[in-house]
């Protein structure tokens, strides 16, 4: 019997709430459409979909018709004087869309009214303005969009507004700060990255506190530049407001994925209380009479590549091959690939790493190093391994992390000379790089004690 | 003046303790070889150099003669009646080797008199067999080093030793931990590699207590297979025995930098204590009548790619053209790539990239997804893009490291047909993938909340 005959003879329907016993276990949900006709799908309360082969159920009853869920009516949209506007530009991501459990059909909110019937409380904080600028993966961000994207906060920055609040897919909504962050070269208010690793209508849900948060701390605090606003930990108490060029997506799916590595968050923001915390006091401050500077450009050819063991040297290759203009590498440790050591234990010969290397230099490359560790500085200097690299020009990239070497490498070399970029690369422009201690700053090197027999670098 | 000069200048020598003002700055240290006749670097207590200018010292003074390191003299080597024995293979690394700072030179330690010279304690938890296989980076390992490692464990295990200490270089590190857990098939004994951090002979080197901890753990406890010991926490206090496939380096410099990724350490070692605490409780045991089997074959064309935004179709096309069969995928999130989405924003026509992962596989490539998050579980039936690539036969990672599934792809197609490798990849063989909790093998799948508009995936 397949789904359709099976909630028939059942006398169900989708939007049904159910109670289902399958083994022990007895899973109670609202039945939701099923792509495979020998499962039937429980949207369970939690939010998840638990999917449950027909041939496994040994008993199903309805405990609910369940409700539909219509699409969000038009919230009145009076302006309230007094309160600060906040634009908000959409990108796409689960933040601010739900779905209609009924027919399993998505449907976005990118209307104010929409927003404000979701969260009401942004009405206490802010006149919203929003804008829909695309509705896409976050995967499939392009520097182009990183650019148009900027544009687009410049002419609401123009507009006079308190600040905005770009909703971007978690994937790469860190990537997309440290871009971001690049493209906007002086920014006078606060622009703060949101995203949802839960959908918007879901209970478990981190869309609200996100945005609302977000909301508070753009009206509230004296902060300006390029942040993130996520979840600081999996409880629903406070959000962080993250350095966009210090931060990664560490879990994924965790509603706290989002950590700064090498550095802190800049502030928290409670969500009921509404108190700001700055755990740092060097940020930059809203300036009332700054003008925006934007400078959109980025080089796409541009590559990131992470090492591993057991490489060949046409994987460097490649990107000479292929004409590409900067090369982001995320080595190993302190700032590592394999090397051109000829092979004494397995007598094999193995070709040479680092003439690849060197040829995609010797044709215009920029070549940079960061490190798959992630925590911690680059420091090519301590074993020869490092030191080689650097004598083929491989520039260190000092404790940024590789994905924000990529994308203002990109940058770079799409607004600069390629003899600037390679100057300003390991430079701090936008709190990517942070200051060695002043006993490293004195010059560190740390020597290799025990190094390769018969091995000539 | 050169530095050369400034020595003579100043009455002093290599080998000699000074002290040196730069500005406000004080250093004390011992004066080793400089490569730069205009850098004077002294080897400070801490263990670090530090290379300052000679133009900016502004007085220099001589504390101390400082002391010759010469070759360590032979200790006795007894073995004692009722002490196990455990071999020690070298395969290079940091770990029992040391500078002379006299000359700069480099000499490694790999007898097993000098090991009980640095180490006496040594001596007192086991016999010693010291074996140097290799004298490598660990940046520079091959699958067929594995192999070799893993028949020389082979072996020493059908010595009948107690257990059997690795030391390799920290890079790879973990990696090489979970390439041996797949080369060792069965495993009667313990097996755990060692890195250091810092060379043994610095006030501030781990390599004593990893060293000492790794020895005590295998003569003390019942646990037997492949783990790694390093520091637990950045004090002296204990070292941890971490799982060889949920493991990884996450720091570039700090001594407790192995720390297990969707997982927990097995066991905590007291350096001073000896105590042992297991964490967990479902380790495998020793087993004296068990027998060691090794299969060392791993497939050499296999490659991890690491996903950023902006690819090109051309950076998955190299897998297919330059016929790998093996490629580990570190995507975003729960497991994503950039797609096949026309553009709509920037109404450029940009090429798609799921063809070319579909051509990979119609090529007899063999695709894995995992996550860059590290952190975190692969679900790739979650949003359409997962489905759609799960439908191009991208197989999900579930929560492995993207190191761990790349040695694991590469042992498979070494081991097995392409078509068991393909079933057993996804499948806990070596406790790379946790199970998922029980609600979870109910069959989750948690629907996209937004769909991107005109794409047809």
């Amino acid at each position: 019997m397949d789904l359709e005959g099976f909630l028939r003879k059942n006398k169900l329907r989708e939007g049904n709430i159910a109670e289902v016993k399958r083994g022990n276990t007895t899973l109670r949900g609202t039945i939701v459409p099923s792509k495979d006709p020998a499962i039937l799908v429980l949207k369970l309360d939690s939010g998840y979909n638990a999917g449950i082969k027909l041939g496994e159920i040994s008993e199903i009853k309805k405990t609910g018709e369940g409700k539909r869920v219509g699409k969000a009516r038009a919230a009145s949209l009076k302006k309230r004087a007094g309160l600060p506007t906040v634009s908000i530009l959409h990108t796409g991501g689960t933040i601010v869309s739900r779905v209609d459990y009924r027919t399993g059909a998505v449907y976005s909110s990118f209307e104010p009214a929409d927003l404000l019937t979701m969260f009401p409380e942004l009405n206490e904080i802010a006149n919203l303005d929003s804008r829909l600028l695309a509705n896409m993966w976050s995967d499939d961000l392009r520097f182009e969009h990183i650019g148009l994207i900027a544009k687009a906060v410049e002419r609401e920055a123009k507009k006079g507004v308190a600040g905005v609040i770009i909703a971007v897919g978690t994937d790469n909504l860190a990537v997309a700060a440290a871009a971001l962050a690049f493209a906007i070269e002086k920014c006078p208010i606060p622009v703060l990255l949101v995203g949802a690793q839960r959908s918007s209508d879901r209970g478990s849900s981190d869309a609200a506190m996100n945005l609302i948060c977000a909301a508070s701390f753009i009206t509230k605090s004296d902060f300006a530049g390029v942040a993130i606003c996520m979840h600081h930990s999996s409880s629903d108490g406070k959000c962080a407001i993250l350095p966009a060029c210090k931060t990664r997506k560490l879990h994924t799916s965790r509603r706290d994925a989002f950590r700064p590595v090498n550095d802190e968050a800049i502030a928290l923001v409670g969500y009921n209380s509404k108190e700001i915390k700055f755990l740092k006091k060097d940020y930059a401050r809203k300036d009332k009479k700054g003008k925006i500077v934007v400078k959109p450009n980025f080089e796409g050819r541009v590559a990131l590549l992470k090492i591993s063991i057991n490489m060949f040297p046409e994987q460097f290759e490649f990107f000479s091959r292929n004409k590409f203009k900067g090369l982001v590498i995320e080595g190993t440790g302190l700032g590592h690939t394999p090397g051109h050591c000829p092979d004494e234990i397995t007598k094999k010969e193995h070709k040479e790493i680092f003439p690849a290397i060197k040829k995609f230099i010797q044709h215009g490359g920029v070549a940079v190093m960061t490190s798959q560790c992630l925590f911690g500085r680059v420091q090519m200097h301590v074993y020869d391994k490092g030191t080689d690299l650097m004598n083929l020009d491989v520039i260190p990239g000092e404790d940024m992390l590789p994905e924000t070497a990529f994308v203002k490498l990109a940058w770079l070399l799409g607004n600069y000379s390629k003899e600037e970029a390679k100057k300003l690369i390991g430079k701090n422009l936008r709190g990517e790089i942070k200051p060695r201690t002043e006993i490293e700053e004195f010059g560190f090197e740390e020597k290799q004690a025990s190094k390769p027999k018969g091995c000539s670098h």
